[in-house]
């Protein structure tokens, strides 16, 4: 992409010499291109099928289940955000492809197509309705997939095979556009419509399964829903005894071989059986791997083609005007021209090579903040708040952290376009520093102008050294003994008199400790800014990093309202319930299920050795979740906050009491998957010591 | 400070114009000053009487043990830095006094004052050669106070009057000094003066005490020995039963004025009865404060009596100058003028207040340090490792460590150094954009730039406003139920539909966010640059941030060498070795204490009773400070660190069934104050369970 020429017409240099040779491009002039199928149009066009598709859904969602209106609801709720099964692919390429139409609107001169040319004072404005139009736009394509009926389907294949055909038309009749670079457009558009032929494929796959499942079985729904294997499965996993591995002691110091690949491990993330990531995040994964090729894309098509053109048209008037800046590089004209591009190709290297770094670590970073998640959601299913946020509260849904839920994907997204650019910047101006005054000066042997300050500040270097070696030397030799096993201190008085002679010499290294950990937390911050899994802040002030409080947040909700435990439970639930009252079929829904729990109709039906029963499986539950205390309604007096407490702590003695009576069997293998909640929300209870 | 006015000789403007009024300084030239008692007279003079009075001590302490070189090896350790008990002022007044020649050496043109104007190729090197000349010099001071002899003492009292003595004729005969600022050298005197005042008042004060003593008892070690109450005390106070106050739920908010007495407390430093700070703490607190002062008073003379000069210099050329960057303020040159002047009082003004702003935030954070010491060196004395760093290993003393440890009060000094430059710099950028983007347009009504640039961008505020106000409102009115004292989400379908609607949307208010973590982020790091005791990287990186991890190992020895409960328990082993052998006098020092631990030799003689209460107070010690286990030697096979390990849970496991045992009376009031192990090193063992 960056040996590729180009110009606009108020760039063009016509009066280049030929002195620079291979430096001259050839003039191109990028003319105005109106596409067979007009933008205005096409959208007018799609806007109004898009209308009739959604209201010929709402008919068929009607005729499906005439007297509930569960149909239409489902239709303006497509997707359900709370649920680890749904088909994940779907939303996230719908996100996708929504997060590509964000830098046309940012950047194009008419963001809403059916307004050409706007002046330039309502331009925010029609901006601004952008960003709600075209979400409305796309929003067919998502709510296709939910009816689970053919007609949907079809009707979903034909929205995207329309819009993937208008997109890939448009594209090779004008693949150059003047706007930033010729190419910018149609490369800005490559992700779009890679989730565009994803939908056109995945659509009539849809199809054709569908086709297959009924003429095999009826209900379809099972899959997806509360009854998928899934939540079965996670429970019978954590439940699972686990083989003690043979216990290594903790000050065993692990191999160089393992600790790498247990590094690489971290940063890799490979799928695991029995966890899946909630949906808004698996859609935020994408939209972030979207987010960096596109600012990428960005980065590159705003400035190295303006370098080439700069570089290009650099002839040797710029003698006389570096001669005015009192620059004087050389005493004929064409050496300093060849001079002047030459580092103009060194600033282009190093904005290339700062670009690419900072591309590479947010790829890195995004890999890593996958294992992180994952980590994390685990560790909060199994109560262990502590290991994510030194303060994280009742996991109960609070107004602000639904607002963070909401906006996840989005702060995530524009966390790491702004972490790029910052990344970019920084990564230059370390790199113009490190080729002007290092690399270019070694190479060419002349305006050593930081080796200078070296050489004339040597007592200084070469006492930092010593007072760094002396006392580490000291340190071995004479400080140090080892009696017995045991490290001590030796030569009291020695030590007492060094530490009192190196006090003031001990302030040069401390600038130097000083300046190094200025660069270090100045690197470390900007290269994790993108990341809201990881707090910029130490662990005291981890609540001020509006990010990462975000984050937290955002867990809160999901692991309140998508235990996978709890929704084990809420089958469980319903499974009982539909055993007893098969006829009522419209009860089979996960949010009625919990609706469920709390209620005293299933309870009056079944025994009493049945309520034992569930009673017993509720309480270790709860003690091996903790979390889902907070969802639980406090039953013996409505509005008391602290009988839930009560209630914990009173079932979690009992679990404890009845594990230690039953100390074998499969209970007593878990503790290894899930501490118990000893460990993490309480201290060990004095009735066990006393 | 900032309205004495001044001007070199080569600033001088003779041809001011009159129209300024007010701004036109008188000028002044300081001509060089020679002081009767000239410098370098003075330090041959000083340090042949330095070197005299160390041979005199050296013989003093012959004397008193002809036999035993013990005198002698206390001259050449003068301050025990492990002792919590000796003299704090004494050795914190040295080291501050030491601390304000670095200034001298760092900016003086003479920094040997032997060597009257070395050449520059030299004078490097003699710079570092002071580094070491001064300490050496100071060295007699801090030498005198530790024969505990009244002859000591009067050479002590000799030395500092001399000292103070000198350093006030000179500053009294030539206060003022063409260097930097007229009154700077005598400015960054004062604290030295403070320093050597103390010394001269102290040393006679030492010298009565003795005399009184010797007229009561025999022996004035004890006061500052092993011997002192303080250790006893300590282990007194830990092992008082404290009265369990009502417990009030940890659901219960506490009230606001609670709150903020508690902040105002964090940030205040109250000395507590029955602890006492490191004496190497001490000194670095001092000095911390003796470096918040010269950074202040370089930062104001070095700039602002500059920015008076030049204030001073403008005339009526400056609308020339202007003009030739095309800047045009006003027809009239003398309102060009006043308009300069004015612009350039702002300056002034800006940059003092950032100076003052730093000032104060350095002042407050070291008032903060002090209170984290304390609860950290409190955490660590009961064993609680993981409240202050999250990867502590074993504190045993490591080389790094001990290098730490020796540098950790000049590391202080530098930190807060340059931490109070950066806070300065970024601090006057700030309030110059404030100042001339937002204040001065505002009082004149022109130059609205930043009011422009968002009245062009409105609709993007509106909407920002909108999408943060929108999902609030929501959230509170359609998407929270609360049931029965439970929050729950209601409304999903609504909530996932708004969640997709306003995707795009919240890019822009992640936009914002992440702007507004950038900025906190910074501001945090800078403001809290200068503090050791506080990571500026986030919890899994601590041990990247050179200064944090620097003060943990310095905590690391500090606990390993000078805990209050090893000491005492020193204290008693050495006490019981007394009543077995109280001829043997030359036994009763610390570390030959320390020494006598491992030996077989006091648990020979001790009948089985004796050591069976021994060992039962030792199981006692261990469990309620876990971190000396790191201290003790693993006696059953050298070399073996599991064996430690094993000894420890052994120990704790044990002393858990007897505290079991043994529930109520003076053990079972403890666990407020001194956690149980199984808090904070290992998970609650099974046993307890089952």
């Amino acid at each position: 992409m960056n040996t590729s020429y180009t110009s606009y017409e108020y760039y063009d240099y016509p009066d280049w010499s030929d002195s620079r040779g291979a430096t001259k491009p050839p003039a191109e002039v990028i003319l105005p291109c109106d596409p067979t199928v007009d933008d205005k149009l096409f959208h007018i066009c799609i806007s109004a099928i898009s209308l009739v598709v959604m209201l010929i859904l709402i008919v068929l969602a009607r005729q499906r289940n005439p007297s509930h209106r569960k149909g239409v609801t489902d239709l303006f709720s497509p997707v359900n955000f709370l649920n680890q099964t749904q088909r994940k692919g779907l939303t996230a390429a719908v996100f996708g492809v929504l997060f590509c139409e964000l830098s046309v609107v940012v950047l194009s001169p008419n963001p809403l197509p059916f307004v050409q040319d706007p002046s330039f004072g309502h331009r925010e404005l029609w901006k601004i309705l952008a960003l709600f139009y075209y979400p409305a736009l796309y929003y067919p394509l998502l709510a296709s997939g939910t009816l689970r009926s053919k007609a949907a389907y079809v009707l979903g294949s034909l929205l995207s095979w329309v819009h993937l055909g208008v997109l890939i038309w448009q594209k090779a009749e004008c693949p150059k556009t003047p706007q930033i670079y010729k190419f910018y457009a149609l490369f800005a558009s490559l992700p779009q419509m890679a989730g565009l032929v994803f939908l056109s494929l995945h659509y009539p796959l849809l199809l054709l399964k569908s086709q297959k499942e009924a003429s095999t079985t009826e209900t379809s729904d099972a899959a997806e829903g509360l009854d998928s294997s899934y939540y079965k499965d996670y429970v019978k996993k954590i439940l699972k005894k686990i083989p003690s591995k043979t216990s290594t002691s903790s000050t065993d110091k692990p191999k160089l071989s393992k600790r790498l690949s247990d590094t690489l491990k971290a940063y890799i993330y490979t799928p695991e059986e029995v966890f899946r990531i909630p949906i808004l995040l698996a859609a935020s994964v994408l939209v972030s791997f979207i987010a960096i090729y596109q600012m990428t894309l960005l980065l590159v098509s705003a400035f190295v083609p303006t370098l080439h053109i700069v570089r290009a048209g650099v002839d040797e008037d710029i003698a006389f005007l570096l001669a005015g800046f009192n620059i004087h590089l050389s005493d004929d004209r064409a050496e300093v021209v060849k001079i002047v591009v030459y580092y103009m190709w060194c600033v282009e290297v190093c904005y290339l090579s700062a670009m690419t770094l900072s591309c590479l670590i947010s790829l890195v970073m995004l890999m890593r903040s996958m294992v992180l998640h994952r980590s994390n959601l685990k560790a909060l299913y199994r109560g262990g708040v502590n290991d994510v946020h030194s303060r994280l509260k009742a996991s109960r849904p609070s107004r602000s952290a639904l607002v963070c839920w909401m906006g996840f994907t989005s702060y995530q997204a524009a966390l790491i376009c702004i972490g790029m650019v910052i990344q970019t910047i920084v990564f230059f101006i370390c790199l113009l520093f490190a080729v002007f005054l290092l690399i270019i000066p070694i190479l060419h042997g002349q305006n050593l102008i930081l080796f200078n300050m070296l050489k004339s500040t040597w007592p200084y270097w070469l006492t930092l050294l010593s007072v760094l070696v002396i006392p580490h030397v000291a340190a071995k030799l004479a400080f140090i003994k080892t009696d017995a096993g045991t490290r001590d201190l030796d030569n009291r008085s020695a030590l007492f008199l060094l530490t009192y002679l190196l006090f003031l010499v001990n302030v040069l290294v401390g600038a130097f400790l000083g300046a190094w950990r200025l660069v270090v937390t100045a690197l470390y911050n900007i290269i994790h800014l993108g990341r809201m899994d990881i707090s910029l802040l130490n662990r005291g002030a981890e609540p001020f990093d509006p990010g990462y409080s975000c984050y937290v947040q955002y867990l809160r909700i999901e692991v309140n309202q998508s235990h996978p435990v709890m929704k084990a439970f809420c089958w469980l639930l319903l499974q009982s319930v539909r055993r007893d009252c098969s006829a009522v079929k419209k009860m089979c829904d996960a949010e009625e299920g919990i609706q469920l729990v709390g209620q005293e109709k299933w309870q009056a039906r079944s025994s009493s050795a049945r309520r034992a029963r569930a009673r017993w499986l509720l309480l270790l539950t709860l003690v091996n979740n903790p979390t889902l205390v907070g969802s639980r309604k406090p039953f013996h007096k409505p509005g008391s906050e602290g009988l839930v407490n009560g209630t914990l702590s009173h079932a979690s003695a009992a679990a404890n009491a009845a594990i230690a009576a039953e100390p074998s069997g499969k209970d007593g293998g878990k503790d290894s998957e899930t501490p118990r909640p000893s460990d993490t929300t309480r201290p060990p209870s004095k009735t066990h010591l006393v």
